[in-house]
């Protein structure tokens, strides 16, 4: 086994890395990788720009590949099959897990992938055809094949001397017991195996209510199960209850990191995917069409200020106070659409409170919305000396504040109704909605008591 | 064992105990919640309204009590709390685990916290004052002590029989090896020992090399070491590699599902720990510290526009054009931003890459500020059939993208340096100094060019 490396280290070793390749000592660099552990390898080959990530793949033994294209995200993965010769990717690919398999081949061009599958042998490509015959983003997809189960007459004796004979497979945790048809029993913790008397059965001491989660369960779903009840794997079964395979918390805790990531990444527009170090204009494409959503909104926003311009050229003071209206308004409706985009997350909203949470956001709305209207007027009123428009801005923050809180609260519900995925399309929405409205409030509200 | 339940089966549950609630029946909530297992009691109090929260929770068998308040998020634990006598507080306690007890106990208040302790048994408290010995976001407050180790001479067939007489911790995957001083020698996997002759030594089937975890380790790095080397339990040890307690997944992968959730919070200006449910009195104070900053930063981006009060007098188009500035360059500045925020997280940056980072960064800014340049600069020219406002705004609108792009890729760095959460404050500061910037760059522009 080899050393574990916390982060200030596995830092160092990067920038020696870089160095190294820097003084085209390569030799250097495939030392230096031959010590460490193949996650730690993905880790440093994300961090890589891409001319020197390469370079560095070329170095790792070919023995690792395998490992190392499990290991590394999704959106980096690509570039690293591309490197590979397809006789390197065929040695790669035997080291790997199903689910890992079924991945990368959902990855691959279509022709790479036939030549793959063409060249595998009957009993593996079957299997790996049945990983790719599940949705991707479910607990099929999730699943390895369970490769030993246990029959419920068995004696603790009998179980024992074929572990002793056979072997246990990786991360096993507890064995499951089926009947003839293959229908799950229960299932047997291997630390009640090793407390358990020799001659007492199987069925005896078998948990005779074993967690299953059902082959079409959503991965957000398996994840959330795995967290709540504190599971190290879990049997993954058909409608009929046959046991199909099961899950690990190893695959588990990586939807979970991505998961979390990718509220993040899509609240900014990003792809979850997006490799640090991939190419500028892939990038910048990427990126640029939730810009593009964001200027039509800021064009339709501005049109808002043009109805007004004739106000505008009377009082300018108007325009210069368009920010602390946008600002405002766009960040407390931006707290209350997170709080609801978490909450749809860990699944504490439902139909049941969805009426209360409305309400206490816009009561939130509302006391805040009320502070900042007192706030604002008296420091425009200051500024400006005219108390009218530090009435008209109160006013306007005021209003601004509990509607920006009421549509916060419901846009993220409303796309969810849709099927649309609430963190990339929700705060697209709420800024155009909010931007346009706070304008107008304000903009409004100056035109009838101002002139 | 309780029934495994998936989203939307809790989610009726909710609907029927609110229900139940409203026609006052609590005897049919008393029935519901004694079929539920405590994790998903705890999610149900968490998506509970404050009121029917401790209505609720009155309910619950006091037995359960323990595991619930272990299960529920940090911001609603206090309040379920509040609601225990002491007597059922210290009934509470004696079923949970040492670093669940700790948790709770380090949030208690200093009296209550006291009466407790004076209330348990000797071994209890000692245990327990060690485990309040360590920092709370550390591995050595994330471990739980280990109650059975071995020593290296013993046959496999002496651990089979001491673990037939006296059983197992739950959530055992692999039993630790220390010698007489308690210095750890190596690990030895449940499915090793099952599959293992009889007569085998310790010695011989350990891991000689387990991974162990410095009892310092802060806990984002624990939760990074189990999620790169797929670890299920790890020892935690001192400088002098003593055994001092072990690490499960179970309490990693809430961590990680805090880790992830929390960015998203705090880049909206929220606390992860924010209580859906929470009073609104409170909500709004907390949610306001950051609305004042904004509106600071905001009052800040009017003074820039009022600097250039006489020529928007002149061209209110420019007053109209503000939004189209501020809302590219804070989305393009929001993108880098949260890419670096989400590297820094993953451990994917590092001294050794920053720079090509930044470089690539810029790139992107650079792309996007040239297309939309163009694109923006050519509506704007249709709109005021005015070339030259279009051409500066065209100006503007690169200028702003590239030095976004170097900000958003910049600060969060800076602010890391200097010991500050980059989430919380990187986009208060990104959008604070890219309006200022953004506003004065584009009337500072029109004012030369134009006028």
């Amino acid at each position: 086994m080899k050393e574990t490396i916390q982060q200030e280290f596995l830092s160092e070793i990067l920038v020696e890395i870089l160095g190294a390749l820097d003084r085209k000592n390569l030799e250097a660099v495939s030392e230096k990788l031959k010590r460490l552990h193949e996650a730690d390898i993905a880790l440093i080959l994300e961090s890589l720009p891409a001319d020197d990530r390469s370079v560095v793949f070329d170095l790792v033994p070919a023995e690792m590949h395998g490992a190392i294209l499990a290991e590394v995200s999704d959106g980096v993965r690509p570039s690293l099959v591309e490197e590979l010769e397809p006789d390197e990717l065929r040695q790669a690919v035997e080291s790997m897990d199903m689910d890992d398999l079924a991945d990368l081949v959902g990855e691959l061009p279509d022709e790479v992938a036939k030549d793959l599958l063409d060249t595998m042998d009957a009993q593996d490509r079957a299997r790996l055809e049945e990983a790719l015959s599940y949705e991707e983003e479910t607990a099929g997809g999730l699943m390895e094949p369970v490769t030993v189960t246990l029959r419920p007459h068995l004696s603790v004796a009998t179980v024992l001397r074929y572990a002793r004979r056979r072997g246990l497979p990786d991360r096993t945790d507890k064995l499951f017991v089926v009947d003839e048809q293959g229908i799950l029993k229960g299932s047997l913790r291997l630390s009640y195996l090793v407390s358990s008397p020799e001659d007492a059965t199987v069925e005896k001491i078998m948990s005779t209510k074993p967690r299953t989660i059902l082959v079409s369960t959503p991965q957000d779903e398996v994840a959330r199960l795995f967290e709540r009840y504190d599971l190290i794997s879990a049997a993954v079964v058909d409608t009929n209850g046959k046991l199909l395979g099961r899950i690990t918390i190893d695959d588990v805790v990586d939807i979970i990191r991505d998961e979390g990531e990718q509220h993040m990444m899509n609240m900014a527009g990003l792809s979850e995917d997006e490799d640090l170090f991939g190419p500028v204009t892939k990038t910048s494409r990427d990126r640029s069409l939730w810009l593009i959503f964001n200027l039509v909104a800021a064009f339709f926003a501005s049109w808002v200020i043009g109805l007004f311009e004739a106000r505008i050229e009377k009082l300018v003071a108007l325009a210069v106070l368009l920010p602390v209206v946008a600002s405002l308004a766009g960040n407390v409706g931006n707290q209350a659409l997170t709080v609801v985009i978490r909450g749809l997350a860990t699944g504490q909203i439902s139909s049941g409170n969805r009426g209360d949470l409305f309400r206490k956001e816009l009561m939130v709305g509302l006391t805040n919305g009320l502070m900042f209207a007192v706030l604002v007027g008296g420091v425009v009123f200051m500024w400006f000396n005219n108390w009218l428009l530090g009435f008209v801005i109160a006013l306007a923050v005021a209003l601004n504040l509990l509607t920006a809180a009421g549509l916060g609260s419901t846009i993220p519900l409303i796309l969810k109704r849709f099927g649309v995925d609430p963190p990339l399309a929700g705060s697209v929405l709420l800024t155009a909605t909010m931007d346009m409205l706070g304008y107008f409030v304000f903009l409004g509200l100056a035109s009838i008591i101002l002139f």
